[in-house]
């Protein structure tokens, strides 16, 4: 296992963990110089902060900042009620292959969707079967896109309380019988983001990152499970305040040949993001090196 | 499958359903007197509530009003820091055992407990594996004491987000894996309840209830899982009001053999514990005859 005690070489930033400074909207050109003053070399930005600025404004900025970028958020939300909404969502996501690919991200991260309206309160139907199936679906038709533009896809499993309005992927066993099935010789086009909030409760963690292996295993993000947490969303916490034993974890991808960012993903409406960025910036370095 | 539109003759309360009524604590003779008024003809109440009013005074009353008891609420909490804690919680246990069986409950109803200290805010520490060995011991022990008192055991998968602080056994596959281990012969000592709040998520859920069989079902809760979820804990939703397919769960369930109550169990600090309690019976029996 890489030793990060000395240095933060192997950290990346997910821009949403500095999305607000002390309560104010930061937009991403600040997030991305902050990053890069802090020698921080890679970070993960969200479509939305993207599109904010412009796609080929921040491509030609993270090039001149040397940035990597772990990931790119996010693809997916591959499920609807009907043939215009899955159409919608082809399309959306083929932009999100292009954009990835435009800023050499390392994967597109893929939050897959669930029961189509319940993100807004109102299930559309209860068939979470459906909705899977929906996924699977979705999932291979912009396998076959994302191939012809190199582009790594890696389906993030959510947690399970997010099973009905986010993500209906919810085990890293589900997600490796979604690769099987897309690509059963593995070439590496699709695997996994292994996100410690939401796999580090599963009795068969372990025993999924070694069937996953080290081609499958695209992205290793972290934070930490607060007890108690106040929020189902945005109460994550900071790598070292709560339960969750990341080393652990990490040595368990590590072994597997993993060896690229541990990306750090705070969603903290009541704590971090009310305090000034260059505070939660300096944290992540120092529990990147205490904690991770 | 059975047919439910006609009557509730397969209605339990969990008594945690109505533990407030307007708001207000209501105790336990209260609660089993309002339920067989209506012609509920079972419960499942908690050892607090019970206790607070005394075991042979309760025993006679579930007697006197010929009510039957779908579980007991509840055991487990096997974990600890050291041998002095593991002692109390065997004895806890041992007694939980005993009032059940004086009580006639058809099991024992196990939330097995996690991180030592979780539950008040300071895990003790993170290794949620030695949880799990504890959790696993912890049962082998009281199972054999239970088989003396012919009180079957239910371990209760809590949904992950309890993994912490609650109960580190978080899918049925687990808890069978359990099962499997304790009673290979499958003798009805040791089974599962199946929550469908805990449970409803997981893809593999048919498969283990069918794996599960008939013999090891031994409990059936349900309520419903609202979007959005607004407290980890305490929002739980009335059957229909959220996106669980209780029916098609319930069918899973009943095609193994089981013939058992359906209990209902909500914890709802902002909705339902502040309506008064003949308000939500009378949605429980109509929801459990239009959503169940």
């Amino acid at each position: 296992m890489r030793d990060f005690s000395r240095d933060h070489r192997w950290l990346s930033i997910n821009t949403a963990t500095v999305r607000k400074s002390a309560g104010q909207e930061l937009p991403l050109p600040a997030i991305l110089e902050a990053c890069a003053r802090r020698g921080i070399r890679a970070v993960s930005p969200w479509r939305d902060q993207v599109a904010a600025i412009g796609l080929s404004s921040v491509s030609r900025m993270v090039k001149d900042l040397e940035l990597s970028l772990s990931g790119y958020c996010r693809g997916g939300m591959f499920t609807a009620t009907d043939a215009e909404g899955l159409k919608l969502a082809r399309e959306d996501n083929r932009r999100a292959v292009e954009e990835a690919a435009e800023l050499r991200a390392a994967c597109l991260v893929l939050v897959v969707g669930a029961l189509p309206g319940a993100l807004a309160g109102k299930a559309a139907h209860k068939d979470i079967g459906l909705a899977r199936g929906q996924v699977v679906d979705g999932i291979g038709e912009l396998l076959e896109y994302a191939r012809t533009a190199s582009m790594p896809l890696a389906i993030e499993p959510l947690h399970p309380m997010y099973a009905a309005d986010r993500a209906c992927v919810n085990t890293m066993e589900q997600a490796l019988d979604i690769c099987d099935e897309l690509d059963p010789y593995r070439s590496g086009s699709i695997g996994v983001a292994v996100d410690v909030y939401h796999t580090w409760w599963d009795p068969k963690l372990q025993q999924q990152i070694e069937r996953a292996g080290g081609r499958r295993l695209l992205a290793f993000h972290v934070c930490d499970w607060l007890t108690p947490t106040q929020d189902l969303l945005n109460d994550r916490g900071m790598m070292g305040d709560g339960v969750i034993d990341i080393p652990r974890i990490r040595a368990w991808v590590e072994a597997q040949g993993f060896a690229g960012y541990s990306e750090v993903e705070i969603f903290s409406r009541d704590n971090w993001w009310k305090r000034p960025h260059e505070e939660v910036l300096s944290t992540c370095i120092e529990r990147h090196m205490s904690s991770v």
